[in-house]
């Protein structure tokens, strides 16, 4: 007997042929019917963390072999440590070596099983082994749910620059189960929420209201305001991928923030926050930076600055750089680490970044620096 | 002032929004226009081989800065070994670290200027710098011009297995300049004949007659039909490319011979054979199974294999296994190879083979072994 899945959720990424659905709810792992609609193939390659594994593999392979309907099915598993450390290139180049020692053809479909490390480098793996077989994301953090999981982007770390080694590379669906955040630790947890809040300043204001009134439900990670929070924020991200698929406009909005983040994270060596830590901290240095350029329009209203940190520090997440801190963050080190960040064009002394025009309304800025 | 172009022929590689034209003629590479129109970018990335660079790198950087429209062009240059050792995981991180060191940014252009070997290794590098970044093909050996150059198919060799990773990374442009045949060694040039006659007996029977009556001008490298030779096989292969990219299904029949090939170039480690030998021989074996297969067939005439026979002897092409390799390519080790072959589906037992049904027609058959 399969559990009951109260309800599965439904979003659409559309993208033409590469369209996928993202499914979303509470059981999805243990439900017959979604393993026989999403992971139906003879050939499994399971790759996932040492962290992951522990909680899940068992449960999962359990449920691969009961709702499979593929007769001789061959399931291999890749197991690799924990953390960004496993963005490399021996992490894939292991995956490539199981999956050729094991024969597997053309049709395997890979499953990540994980967070966004995981979760980059099987959609990597996926995107090149035999130049392209099919995968399917199945985040197990908050920040992969509602990020790192959707829209096709995956990629390892090169040891000149994060993620700068990397394809677009759809998956051919997302499997959101809400039950693994009860296992997910606070602070990855709370990183998550960067994300969420992201999305409400950048596309939709009305929901970040909703994200301000409903904040002890969040803390408290209520399961039904779990579900519609995540939920939207997989739409406005499937909405804004589906426009701009690789990035050569729009889809940059998303980065609002992450500029500032990615700086902190490399002059920190990725070793003091958490990548959604990182993000908080880089939002309120470009919602300042957008009150500077557009401190004569109307639009940015002058408390939206206030009401974002208030709800960040509810959250418990950071929001300026720490004492100890300030000359290794000094403005001089993070505009150069800034500079060479690869969403920059390569012009010397201009910077583009995402400023908010007004909240919801995000704006892609060429800057002199 | 720049070099005359006599004429340049076009084809078009038609794949929506990534489609791209293909440029052939003598004289390109010294055309303002073709510089003007192609390789128009700020930034520019050249990848060739050792041996390429030695005949044609000096005259090429002196067209790039002499033409290029662009202020502060930066250019980069790597230099790879020659030969498909250089198809590694080592030579694809160098030109990401050399990317990387000089802060190329997501507009850098790369110039695959070589044979196969470059343009796979610069074709992957491209699909995978910054999750893409364009690139212009500039096939400098028969081989390449006709085959492998056209399609976007991007690949590096892993130790258990060739073209094992790799993906499907379109093109800007592809620029086929015909002097470069000049200073082709002649086994290459015959070696790539191998693809040319490929061509005819999968698609076009018009065009392998073609071959027949004309075969002493193309052993002598008539440059008129050097032209109409590599147009119409860059045509056909761009028909099926633009039918099948990422060869779900009429695409494989390009593979006519490389099963065989293939096992051949695998079970002599890649050190006895050009790739276009290998096809040679296995597209008599091929033909020799069509036979066999549809043996009771009207279509495939009998006096086929005589046909293809003497053309591909005539054109200095070995059709048969030599003595000496009778046990190293036995048909036992020949079958175990083919099996391995990531064509192939991973059922046991049972090979996908591209036979002939009749002159210009191919077929995808699953085969009993």
């Amino acid at each position: 007997m399969s559990a009951l899945v109260s309800e599965v959720s439904e979003v659409l990424v559309g993208l033409g042929e590469r369209s996928y659905k993202i499914y979303l709810g509470a059981g999805l792992f243990n439900s017959e019917s979604m393993f026989k609609t999403c992971v139906n193939s003879q050939y499994i390659c399971l790759i996932s963390s040492e962290a992951v594994s522990q909680l899940y593999l068992e449960q999962f392979l359990k449920n691969l072999e009961k709702f499979n309907l593929n007769k001789n099915l061959k399931i291999i598993k890749i197991i690799l440590p924990n953390g960004e450390s496993a963005k490399t290139w021996d992490s894939l180049n292991l995956i490539f070596t199981e999956l050729l020692k094991f024969s597997m053809p053309r049709k395997t479909l890979i499953l990540a099983l994980g967070g966004g490390v995981i979760g980059d480098i099987a959609g990597l793996a996926a995107s090149l082994y035999q130049r392209g077989v099919p995968y399917i994301q199945i985040p197990t953090t908050l920040l992969a749910q509602v990020d790192s999981s959707v829209g096709g982007k995956t990629a390892i770390n090169h040891p000149l620059g994060k993620n700068m080694i990397g394809a677009f590379y759809q998956p051919r669906a997302v499997l959101i189960e809400l039950d693994f955040l009860r296992t997910l630790p606070d602070r990855e947890y709370f990183a998550g929420l960067a994300e969420v809040i992201k999305y409400g300043l950048i596309f939709d204001g009305e929901f970040f209201n909703f994200l301000e009134k409903n904040k002890n439900k969040i803390l408290n990670k209520d399961p039904e305001i779990l579900l519609k929070i995540i939920k939207k924020s997989c739409e406005i991200k499937s909405h804004i991928v589906s426009l701009d698929e690789r990035e050569s406009g729009l889809r940059a909005i998303l980065n609002f923030g992450h500029t500032y983040g990615h700086a902190i994270e490399t002059l920190t060596n990725y070793q003091t926050f958490l990548h959604g830590e990182a993000v908080s901290i880089g939002m309120v240095l470009a919602l300042k930076k957008s009150m500077e350029i557009f401190n004569l329009e109307l639009g940015l209203e002058p408390d939206l600055l206030n009401r974002v940190l208030d709800l960040l520090k509810f959250l418990n997440l950071p929001t300026d750089i720490p004492q100890n801190l300030n000359q290794t963050l000094s403005s001089e080190n993070m505009l150069s680490a800034m500079a060479r960040d690869k969403k920059n064009s390569g012009e010397t002394r201009r910077l583009t970044l995402i400023l908010l025009k007004k909240l919801g309304q995000a704006e892609i800025c060429d800057i002199q620096i």
